[in-house]
């Protein structure tokens, strides 16, 4: 790809028009990129590597001054500007690097379709082994990879892509451009048990589904469960990280990011643009409004209803719980004697 | 399905027999449902819903008193009088619901069954990419859903479920009526490894094998270790959310119930009639006795001989745990200035 | 197995030359075995049944005296005299108890193995509704149970083992007499997300691979993600339990061993011959020295750089912790009246 291609797909400003048509092939670090490489600097700590980088065109953000760095080689290098070097990096490794085709267009001749189901014509992948189910709709351009298995009446939108092993229930709604990584369950049973006079447990049947909205990623090793009746809801937008359990009835809000290992039990409501650490508990039964930010390993058992940060084996405001920790360390340190 | 079928079905009385031949298509919240669905209070804290239902039916306990609560249109609405008005929906719900049939009765051809395995003829259904081992024995009326395995000389009980996904090693035995969802494993090896002198581990073999008894039902995405020598259990009619981990060795107790994420740690003992929050943690080599609650998030590293209610990120009795909490906080809000 | 060979087999000294011929059937516990059974006392606690114990032979230490313990029966017992019975014992379990074969020699004409994917032809065994990619590498006697999926480009060493279920993404490299437990998934994307100034989320490629290095076990239902750019690397000898959560990037050094439910964030490096207590959270992008314990649910939010014992809901070195905790409980008891 020649700089000038790059300058304009990441909108940016080259310092020298000169350098137009050089080729880049590759991506780098800036302590080790070559000189086919390209490079970018978006955290000033690493701004210092300037001076020496071999790379043969840096990122940098508008405000970047190469003054401050004068090239221990005494040449220059590009330089393209842009408003966000990070974003503007990321965009370029998505197309400057290989990319492994990890399924054929088309349905493999070993996958099992039911007859009732309806496969889009488009670009649909389906792989070995998989088991689409009576009923299930597929969109145009999903990839289903290898041993996934999705169940009676389940609907999978345009764009989605599934990765193997994984288990979508029946019933299930999946809207488009959704991501699933292996070993993740959709659609499990909610935990509901009813006690019987005798100490013995009935199950409660479940009878609701999981609504998964457009443009969700959900990590490996998830599981999403079921509503007894209505729906669990995973509202657009939302990033979920690995062995995140989300119980029955939950609605997590646009926008949330949950970190890996966090669990939120039945009929919990989570708010939009919430960014919720790992190995976080949040009992059921309350709700978090917008903007909340929890702490990783916080456990929350009350509703929040103000945005800000919380943390804590028993979930405070997070200057609170500091304060508390620190005492406790103070107490101890004066016992000491 | 007519009110009299009904009121026979959950053993209830129906306040006016005139109301005998009605019609019920459905079920629905009390705040929702139409003249053709029934609904019910449980709660009282919904009781006052009753004076604007339009729903064709309410079932509601013995001691409810419409009277209470005017009807906002005048019109009468028929009770159903019963003992427990939720469990008389959850199975009302059971029979009213429409239900999808996963797996149609037989054996797929695309399974793969080894020529050793015994499997019952009466009602079994085994779905595509099923893998049964040598000697495994299945019983009568058993579902095993697309692309499970279940290693050699495992025995599966009458009338079970497994979900597609599920890993079952060899040797494990499950009790009848048993429900595994997706995801989970049972009978990988424990977690022994000896220390040799220069600072490598040595695996210990994993002999023993894994026991689940009848009516237990098992979340998604759980691991149950097989013992070292002898069995990991658990025992009749315990439940378990997803995500679970049972060690090699461990056994829980009757009607013991789990929530989501919780781990117990080798060759633990708990007792009967516990219940168990998310997320809490058990060492290994303790017991619980019977009639123990642990609060989510809990974490327990001695045994507990009294029954009763036993939280925090030590466990303590609750209501030790939540004072040191407290004073804790006070002494927060006392350095404040 | 005569006497003999088993005490030359586990490098021990028989009591008695009498006993050279004497023929062993099987193993059990001290209080259970039979004449035709082995047993051993690694634990002084056990030492009490020696005087009642009906084994055919008893492993103890060499510092073990007979003569502290008078056979009830007045019968002397066969001794083989070892520097660790527990090893000696271990060794002998391998190899006396029965095998269960789990997939024969050979690739199944079930399993699904691309064109370009290539198979050693030394004893390698491929189980029914596996699924091998393009330009796959497996070596000489590895095991790869059914159902298990090993997309495009992954390596994997001589005599490793991977049961069923088991997802190994592309381009991963697993090295030599490595053992993967059901359902764990190797090489999932790393989480990261790049927020957009509308609060919705970029997904940030994943163009890094897993390594996995020789003799390293890894639990049930463990998720391990690809590194960002460049390798998330397990090293030579770790030993994963269940549920484990290693995200992209993180390094865990050579002989760590690391209890179920723990989660590592990205970037983190933890050092050699660490002991990682179950349901341990540890933050991205810190360092952990070699040689730290921590206790089972400790969160550590900082590197730790001098070796030792950590515990705690905020981890602190395990003696201030436990200190914290009394201070606490003894206010909680002062305020009590």
């Amino acid at each position: 790809m020649k700089l000038h291609q790059i300058t304009d797909y990441i909108s940016g400003d080259l310092n020298d028009s000169a350098y137009r048509e050089l080729e880049i092939n590759g991506i780098g670090k800036i302590e080790t990129a070559t000189e086919e490489e390209i490079t970018f600097i978006a955290n000033p700590v690493y701004e210092k590597y300037f001076s020496g980088t071999r790379a043969g065109c840096v990122i940098v953000s508008r405000k970047f001054n190469p003054e401050l760095y004068p090239r221990i080689s005494g040449s220059k290098v590009p330089l393209i500007r842009v408003d966000d070097p990070y974003l503007a990096f990321l965009t370029l490794l998505e197309i400057l690097s290989p990319k492994t085709e990890l399924q054929k267009v088309g349905i493999s001749d070993k996958a099992i379709i039911d007859d009732t189901a309806e496969i889009s014509d488009e670009q649909v992948r389906i792989g070995a082994n998989c088991f689409i189910g009576a009923k299930v709709k597929i969109g145009a351009r999903v990839s289903v990879l290898p041993n996934t298995v999705i169940l009676a009446g389940s609907v999978v939108s345009d764009d989605v892509l599934i990765y193997p092993n994984v288990t979508i229930y029946n019933g299930t709604k999946i809207g488009a451009r959704v991501i699933i990584h292996s070993g993740t369950v959709i659609g499990s049973d909610g935990f509901g048990q009813a006690k019987n006079p005798d100490g013995t447990f009935q199950k409660i049947p479940q009878k609701g589904i999981v609504v998964i909205e457009d443009d969700v990623e959900i990590g490996s090793n998830c599981s999403i469960d079921r509503a007894t009746m209505g729906e669990t809801i995973i509202r657009k937008g939302v990033k979920l990280d690995n062995m995140i359990q989300i119980a029955h009835n939950v609605e997590i809000g646009e926008n949330t990011v949950i970190a890996a290992q966090t669990g939120i039990a039945g009929s919990t409501k989570i708010g939009k643009n919430c960014m919720i650490g790992g190995k976080v508990g949040i009992v059921g039964h309350i709700s978090i409004c917008d903007n909340v930010i929890l702490t990783a390993a916080t456990n929350v058992s009350k509703s929040i209803t103000d945005p800000g940060i919380y943390s804590g084996y028993r979930s405070q405001p997070q200057l609170d719980e500091l304060r508390s920790e620190a005492i406790l360390r103070s107490l101890s340190k004066k016992n000491r004697y």
